[in-house]
Order: structure tokens, then C-alpha cells, then sequence
């Protein structure tokens, strides 16, 4: 017995094709995609189609919260690797998002979770991805698979030193021993490529020819993180590395140079046309290509500093610069999908003859986070955002330099864990600093809002409130972090006593309307992203499955925080509707 | 191309077949009905299928409300054929429930939708539904067409009053003339039918034997309203109507008895077994059956007292009263499917010589509402009820004797109508009473309650509250209904002005929360019935179709007596989700 086509509607709309059995009428799965947000796959053995009311995965907390130890499940992400990340500036080492503007900006909940992201690494020992471990130990068979190959020193003698063809052996490339950082080289030689030069054969030789000195970096491909401390004496100073795409054999060359590039923080080098004078970009012929971030280092000309650089991640954000870039166009990579190839040094310059290959930089990561968020804390306590933030079709409109609670209490779990891990005071003092804005209310330039008199942490302080729920949690976590931190009694003073249990206090508000407002974000089929409608009279924002899942999360953290059922129940019924169980009706 | 058998999922549950063609997949409806709550039919030329969102059909108001004109749609309402009304009480003439009790009660709000139906029938003009009319004019093509056909008098004439087989002419059936009533007949003979003689031929004189005195009456079909006026000396006197069902002859006995039924407003008459001594009921053998409705008259015995009954609705009621009836035993007759024969005395009364069979009873029962009103109103001001009602699994439970604001509103709405309707301003004081409870918290027996601060007129005035949308809505309808009414200037004194202010106030509070609150109940693809689940933190209690097409009509009522555009622009989108629009995700 088979199905004869049949035709369909729903509510009166058009037609659409069905079958009909002798037992009732099948509607197209294209209709219930559409209709319902579903998604369907055939199963993972061919014979039967599957069809999922979510396409996000309910994932919960694997153990309790500990405030000092991963931050929820933030090990696996990858900020540096998200399409609105424009690239780790190599200026701060901290990421610059393009999401609401153009032109790179400091976004501080993205700079927190950039250093929540790589604390969590170190705390849970994954210093790479397993999919990565695999990789490293698979691809170079005949490398030496002990621990220390995670990190290998190059350059520590002066006859891997390389000069460029023509270059004066001692004048341009002087080795001595300085003071401070023991066996030096003096460089004084090199400019900038701008034009790069077309490689004749494998050697490089072309590519590298305007580099005043160069060492040949280790080939192991999981060893993409550089770090090495230098003295630049003046603009001209740059460094640049070579790195080889596995892919295709393409040569990137990125370079580090003392340029603001018009607010651009990686951009691609461009050739002037001859023919109308306009600046082209250069494409990826003659198998080169060739990036520059703008680089200023920590300190001043004629001072050491330290750069480290997981150039991994600066060629992906340099492939993925394209200025009409879409969505698409973000490049990930992968540990194994590049090799590095060199390391070369232009301009007026001291480099210490110690060049450090690591297969991560977590540490470095953190820290530049952390200290991001102390440099950049205003004196309000709070991380401004630089740019306008708009939601709800205008109707809520954030001028430029808004706060936000979610990066308040991001920067506290930031910086309380920096203060703990690296033990520096300076740290507690700016997360203490942070509290203050959560006393503020939104129309005074605060944080805080109310919904029918239940506090509120306002991830976008817009006036009416819009009582976005994941941000309101996640500043919660924050505020709980500050609340938990233990103090070596010696060191506590009043101060420190009184912002403690300001932040105890502040979260416990937070956790009563939590409470109180949570089943208002509950549509009985899923959940609404804020309560924006209850004061614009619009619609319900429903939250997309991914926020779903983020919420149900956040709430599995909290409930097991709390270890309150009330939040636990509800975050077990949200995970129900991600299957297709709904709430009942009268 | 047709189609090949497939196996489905969805969710990773059990397999369900499925049909798939060269482009996709079909999923079979009856996984659509169960998951989505949708309804799907043969279209109407049988050659499509339809789906649908909703079941129910979304209706918004024809035109303005008026204060003083019909109620809504209630003209269309039938109150007394709802399974759960148990029977039109022959005491008090308005309808009795067994909805939460088994024993029937008076539920103040049914009794008051009572009174506003028959007031909106009286508005509208519709004195009888039109499939009702085509039949009027259709059935009976040997009767006279014209409008004085809606009412007949029987009985005038003293020849056709009949007695029962052996009854003396003169001193059991005496007619003369009263001073106020003018022509009666004096009946002082029958006794009660409690066993059934079998009927022999088609002349219905058994069926009658025990009657004192009865008049036949008129055949129309559509003239089932039976009214008279009688004076009973005691407790023996009763009356009993004799109808006959048109699709299978059987007799139907409905005696009017002075009795309290056990508290049962009808019951079949029963005949008692001689083998165990038990009562049994009596079978629907011997092509008739019996029942009786408790009656006591609004009267002392001895004096005059007017009875109205709709014949129809009390057969229809009569046969819904099994014992251990479902809902599906809920009988609803139309004219039409009975023939009124008879009508019967017994015992000691007197009866005006003018019986008067008409169509409907509008006023009479709209009046009947309003006395109800004005005779149930409690010192508090409320109309209590008698029974238990608990939501929620029993987490929110209301003792016996609790009040409602949908009843003080809906009580407004028929006492401000009864005020200008029969001009008598014992309706309006008791109106004004009404508004007393508004302003009793719930915790203290009043109907008041307070979302986060917003004030709110309980449905159920539970603690904590519950918060029901169409109660409250309703109980706004009825505030207003008060706030406009127009009284002559010279009955005005300083009361009325007050509690019209009241009204006034009670009213636009009401409104300011709605205007707050109604984005609460809004899920993005339907709507919440109430917002119990935010204090009880449980799942949101989902309205089902036909109580989404209340609040559309309701918010559009209220939309439109606020000529508010969010009101409106709200329930536009409401009506949308009922045919599939759904709100976006973020
Ligand atoms: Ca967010
Ligand atoms: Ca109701």
C-alpha cells in the first residue's frame, strides 16, 4: 500500500505538496522547519530522518562552581576565533571586536571572557584542544614526544642569526651581552616590505630579503606561540614571521609594526597602482601574501619589553580581514595548518638571543586581560564600551562609552582570579572598584535597574530597562566570585571588609529577583532573551536555541550555587522544551 | 514519482512512519495534532487537507460597546445548556451549577451571564436564533405567519380547561371572577404522579389521569415558554407540563413540586422496588418518562405568584440529569425537536384563566438575574460562593464562601442594566455595594490583589494570587459599565456621585495595570491563561484556544473603550498567533 500525492494547507495559506496513506495525510518537513524553527537530518545510519526541535545542545555544569576555579565551560571556548573578533590587538594583547562598529573597538566583556576563557585552560591543564594533542603527536613522527617539546628556545646561538643578502656581518648584526637579558643582538639594518619580492624557489630567500636578521623558527606545527623580549628604539623597529599554509604552501608574512593603520589593528598590505594612483590591495598571487598589525608595545623606545604572539591565531585574523568581509569569510585554523617558518627583525633594535616557541600562551593571555581590565577601569570602576549600542529596532539606544553589569561581573571573576593566581593586590583593588556601578541606576550612568521593584543587573543599562536574563547571571557569577574571596587575614582592612560584603549583599538581591522574575522569561515552549517587551508593549524577544542553551546553563550554575530546587526544576523544564515537551495548557 | 515508506524521529523518540519523495521528507499529521496541538480536516470541496493553528475561531467585537447596549457577544451565549449548568432553578429561575460540586449551586458569575445574555437577546432584537426562525416559518405551514404568532394565550376560555376522568365538574374545578385577577379557575383535586400509567393509544388521557384540572396547548414548536399566574394553598398544590420529543413520541412529564429534591433542582422520578426495598430509577420504558423540578414559588402559599418556564430548556435539562452522567450525556434540544401538549394541576390552587405561550423569555429571565443580584448580595457588598475551589494541583485553594471579581463585575454589568432597564434604583444601590470588595485585599475576603505593585481584581482571589487575564478584564467591563452610568440629575445625591467616582478610579487603576502587565501574558505563539506559575515558580499555565479567542475578544473590547493602540496592536498580534504567526527569535 502506498501514498498517493495529496494537497495541503495550514491556516488558510497556500498549497503545499503531501502524501496521504490509507491511514491519514503527511506534511513536508520544510514546513515544519520553517514553521517551527526545527531542524531535521537524516540519522547516523542512513535509514531514518531525524528531526530536532533545537539545534543547540542542552549542556550543564559538570561539577559545582568553584570561584577560583574554571569558569563554567568558557575552556572550550575560542574568542580569538569568533567572526566579530577582528584580531588580538598587538598593541594590548587583548581582542578588538568589530560586532556594532567598523573600526576595531575594546569590547570589555570580550576581553573578560578572553581571559576567563584561557584562566579556565590552565585550571583544567587543557593547554590544547585533545582533537590538537592528537595532531601534534601523529604529524612529526620523528620529533622528540616528551613533555618539553611544548616549548623549545631558538635563536640562543648567534650562528642561527641569519642576514639578510648584502648586509654588513658585525656593523648590522652585533652580538653582545647585555646587563639585564644576558646574550643580546644588535640589530640596525632592513625596511619594511611593501612590495613583496616574487620567490624564485623554496628558499624563502626572496620573501625574507629586506629583514635585517633572521632565526629559522621549529617546524612543529602545535609550537605556533612566539615570545621574546626586545628593544626598539624608534618607529622604525618591526619584527615580522613567516608562516607556511599547509594547505596550499602559501607563505604569510605578518608583520609587527609601530603604526596606528588607520584604526585597523591587522590589515593587508596594499600596492600603490600606477596607472590612477589609488591604493589596491595586493592579491594572493606569486603564493605570498603579506599582513601587518599595528604593534606599540608596553613601554617606551629604548626599553625591554616582552612580546608574545600565537600566530596561529594572527594569520587566521589576517586571512580574515578582507575589508567587504562577510560572515563566511572567517578563517579558523587549526594547530597543523600552518608551520612556522621564521622570525626576522628590521629597523634599530636589541633582541634577546632567546626566542621562545610555546604551544600555548594561557598565562600570557590571562594576564594581558587582567591588566587590560585594570588600565582601562574608569573612575566610575567600570569598563566603558566606545561605541553605540542600539537594540529593539532604536527604540533602546546606548550612547557611546554605556556600562554594561555583565562586564563588571566578568571583570570581577576576571580579576579576582588574577589577584589569587598572580597574587598582586593591585587586581582585588579594581575588582573591589567594580562594585560601584552596581549601586548606580541606569539613568545615572549605573548598572542597576528595576523591574516592578526587584532589582535588576542590566547587561545593557537602556532606559526603559531591558532585563536581558543571560548577562543578568552571568554578573551575578561575578558578584558571588568578590563575595567568596578569601583575603590573607593580615592583609584585610576596612575597605576590603566593607566591599566584600557589598558584594555578598549585591548578589543576594540579585538572587531574590532572580526568583521572583524568572518565570516570566518562560513561554512554556522556551524561553524570551529579556523583558524588553513588558515596557515597549512589543512582542516577547524569544530567545533563539543557542541563548536557550545558555540559559539553561547559567541556571544549572546558579541552582547548584544555591543548590536551590526551584532553579534547578526550572532549568530541568527549559531543558524539556529543547526536546519538544511543552508546558501543558488549561 | 511517488513516494517510498521512510522511518522518522523527532527528538531521538520512538520511530513513526514517514513518506519521502525525490526533494524531502513528510511527517505524518497526527504527530503535528499531538506535539503542536493543532487540528486538521478534509477541506471543504474534500479535495485539500487543512491544518490548523487553533480550534478556535478569533472573533473581535462588531462594534463599540456601549454601556447600556448588549454585552459582548453574549447574546449568542447559551448558559442554560452548558453541561455543567445542572437546571434553570424553578425557585429563583436562574441557573443552578454542579460544576465544582456535585450538589447544584448558584455560581453568582453563570447566573449573572444568565441575566446579561437575555439582556443582550432583549438589545439585539434576537428573540430567537435565526436557525430557529427558518424552522418557525418551515414546520408549522398551516399557522398564521405574522408577528403575534410569538405569543399565544390558552386557557380563556373555561371549556378548555379538562378534568381528569371522574372528576366533579363544579366543586373540583370552579371557575369565577378574583378581584385582581379577574377570570380563574379554583382547582382542588389530583395527586402527584409517582407511578406512570401505560399509555394506550396516542390520546395521552393516562398519561394525565391524575391531573386535577389541565388545558392543552398550543402546538407550535417554537412557542415553549409557558407563563401563568397561580395561587397554591399548600405544599400539595404543583403543576406539570407535558411535552413530547419529536424524533421518537416519547412523553416527557415535567412536574413543578413543592419539594426540596434532596437538593437536587430536577430529578426523575423514581418507583420504588418491592424486591429489596431499594429506589430505583425509572426506565425510559413505556414510551414516557418523569421528572420533577423543586419548586417553591416567590410567594407565601395563598397569594399570587407569577411562573415563566422555557419548557424546552427544562426538558433539555431533565434529560441531562442522570445520576452518573458524563459530559457527553449533556442533551441540547432546539425548537423544534419537542411539542408542548399539556399543562396540569393538582392540589389546592387557583389559576388565572390566561395561560401564555410565547418564544422566549428574555425579560423575565433577565430580571430573574438581577433580583438574584439584589436578593444574594451579602453585607460585604459581594456575591459569595458556596463551594470550594482550588487551582493549581490544590496549591492555591478558596474556602467556600469565597468572592470573585469577575462576579462583582459581571453583577455591575447586569444591575446598571436592570437600573435603566425596568427604572427601579434598588438595582443601582446594589450596584454601587458591589464596588466594596474591589478595594478588600484578597487576604482580607476582598477580590484586590498586587502584582509587583500593580493592582489587579482577582478571579480567584487566591494568596498568593493567580491573576487570571479574562476575569479581570471582565471585572474592568463591569467598573465602566458603573463609571458612565447616566442617572437623572434630581436622584443624584452625594453616594451616587461618590461610588460613580469610584467606579471611575477602581476602573483606571485597572486599566494602568493592564497596560503594564499584558506583556506577561504574551508567550510569542499564544497566550497564558494566568500568572499563578510566577509566585507558585511552576511551568506557565497555557491558554487553550478557546480561552486565547476570549482574550483577543475582550482586549479588543476593552482596546476599543480605551481607544488604545498598543490594546489594540496586541490583541492584532494574538489573533496572529492563532493562525501560525509566531514572534521572532532573537
Ligand atoms: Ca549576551
Ligand atoms: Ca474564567
Amino acid at each position: 500500500p502506498g501514498a498517493v500525492e495529496s494537497k495541503c494547507t495550514v491556516d488558510n495559506g497556500k498549497a503545499m505538496r503531501c502524501w496521504k496513506d490509507e491511514e491519514e495525510v503527511y506534511f513536508p518537513t520544510s514546513y515544519l522547519k520553517k514553521r517551527f524553527d526545527m531542524t531535521g537530518k537524516l540519522g547516523k545510519d542512513g535509514s531514518t530522518f531525524e528531526l530536532y526541535t533545537s539545534y543547540a545542545k542542552m549542556r550543564t555544569p559538570e561539577s559545582t562552581y568553584e570561584p577560583l576555579g574554571p569558569f563554567g565551560h568558557f575552556a572550550t571556548y575560542s574568542v580569538e576565533t569568533r567572526d566579530r573578533v577582528r584580531c588580538i590587538s598587538a598593541k594590548t594583547n587583548v581582542p578588538m571586536s568589530t560586532q556594532w562598529d567598523p573600526t576595531p573597538y575594546y569590547y570589555p566583556i570580550q576581553i573578560a571572557q578572553y581571559g576567563l576563557q584561557h584562566y579556565s585552560r590552565i585550571k583544567i591543564g587543557l593547554f590544547t584542544n585533545s582533537s590538537l594533542k592528537i595532531q601534534y603527536f601523529s604529524l612529526d613522527s620523528n620529533s622528540n614526544k616528551t613533555e618539553d617539546k611544548r616549548e623549545v628556545l631558538v635563536g640562543v646561538k648567534s650562528n642561527e642569526w641569519k642576514g639578510a643578502a648584502g648586509m654588513h656581518e658585525t656593523t648590522e648584526r652585533l652580538f653582545f651581552n647585555d646587563e639585564e637579558k644576558g646574550k643580546v643582538v644588535n640589530i640596525s639594518a632592513g625596511c619594511l616590505l611593501i612590495f613583496i619580492i616574487k620567490i624564485i624557489d623554496d628558499s624563502f630567500s626572496d620573501a625574507l630579503a629586506n629583514a635585517g636578521a633572521y632565526v629559522y623558527l621549529d617546524k612543529s606545527p602545535d609550537l605556533h606561540v612566539v615570545s621574546f623580549d626586545w628593544k626598539p628604539y624608534d618607529g622604525n623597529a618591526s619584527f615580522t614571521v613567516l608562516a607556511k599554509m599547509k594547505q596550499d604552501d602559501l607563505l604569510v608574512l605578518i608583520n609587527y609594526v609601530f603604526s596606528e593603520g588607520n584604526g585597523k589593528c591587522v590589515w593587508q598590505e596594499e600596492e600603490r597602482s600606477y596607472d590612477d594612483d589609488t591604493i589596491v590591495q595586493k592579491p594572493k598571487k606569486d603564493g605570498q601574501v603579506s599582513y601587518s598589525y599595528s604593534y606599540t608595545g608596553s613601554s617606551q623606545y629604548g626599553e625591554w619589553s616582552n612580546v608574545t604572539r600565537d600566530i596561529l591565531v594572527d594569520v587566521s585574523r589576517a586571512l580574515s580581514s578582507g575589508d567587504n568581509r562577510k560572515k563566511d569569510d572567517n578563517v579558523i585554523l587549526h594547530p597543523g595548518d600552518i608551520r612556522l617558518v621564521s622570525l626576522g627583525f628590521r629597523g634599530q633594535l636589541t633582541v634577546r638571543q632567546q626566542i621562545n616557541q610555546r604551544v600555548e600562551q594561557h598565562s600570557h593571555a590571562f594576564r594581558s586581560a587582567a591588566d587590560w581590565m585594570i588600565q582601562n577601569q574608569d573612575k566610575k570602576g567600570g569598563w566603558a564600551v566606545p561605541v553605540e549600542r542600539s537594540i529593539a529596532d532604536r527604540k533602546l539606544v546606548l550612547e557611546p562609552g554605556w556600562h554594561s553589569a555583565m562586564a563588571q561581573g566578568h571583570g570581577i571573576s576576571v580579576l579576582t582570579r588574577a589577584y589569587k593566581h598572580f597574587n598582586d593586590t593591585k587586581y582585588l583593588l579594581s575588582a573591589m572598584k567594580a562594585l560601584e556601578l552596581f549601586k548606580t541606576n541606569s539613568s545615572e550612568g549605573g548598572v542597576r535597574a528595576e523591574f516592578f521593584g526587584n532589582v535588576w543587573y542590566e547587561e545593557y543599562p537602556t532606559t526603559p530597562g531591558s532585563f536581558v536574563l543571560n548577562g543578568f547571571l552571568y554578573s551575578l557569577i561575578g558578584l558571588y566570585d568578590l563575595s567568596k574571596l578569601e583575603v590573607p587575614v593580615a592583609e584585610i582592612d576596612e575597605n576590603i571588609r566593607m566591599k566584600i560584603k557589598e558584594a555578598q549583599q549585591l548578589y543576594s538581591a540579585g538572587i531574590r529577583s532572580l526568583k521572583q522574575l524568572l518565570p516570566l522569561y518562560d513561554t512554556g515552549s522556551g524561553t524570551i532573551y529579556d523583558l524588553r517587551h513588558v515596557a515597549l508593549g512589543t512582542a516577547p524577544n524569544l530567545a533563539r536555541w543557542d541563548y536557550h542553551a545558555v540559559h539553561v546553563y547559567l541556571l544549572k550554575w546558579i541552582s547548584g550555587i544555591e543548590n536551590d530546587e526551584f532553579l534547578s526544576k526550572t532549568a530541568d523544564r527549559w531543558i524539556g522544551y529543547a526536546y519538544g515537551k511543552r508546558a501543558k495548557h488549561n
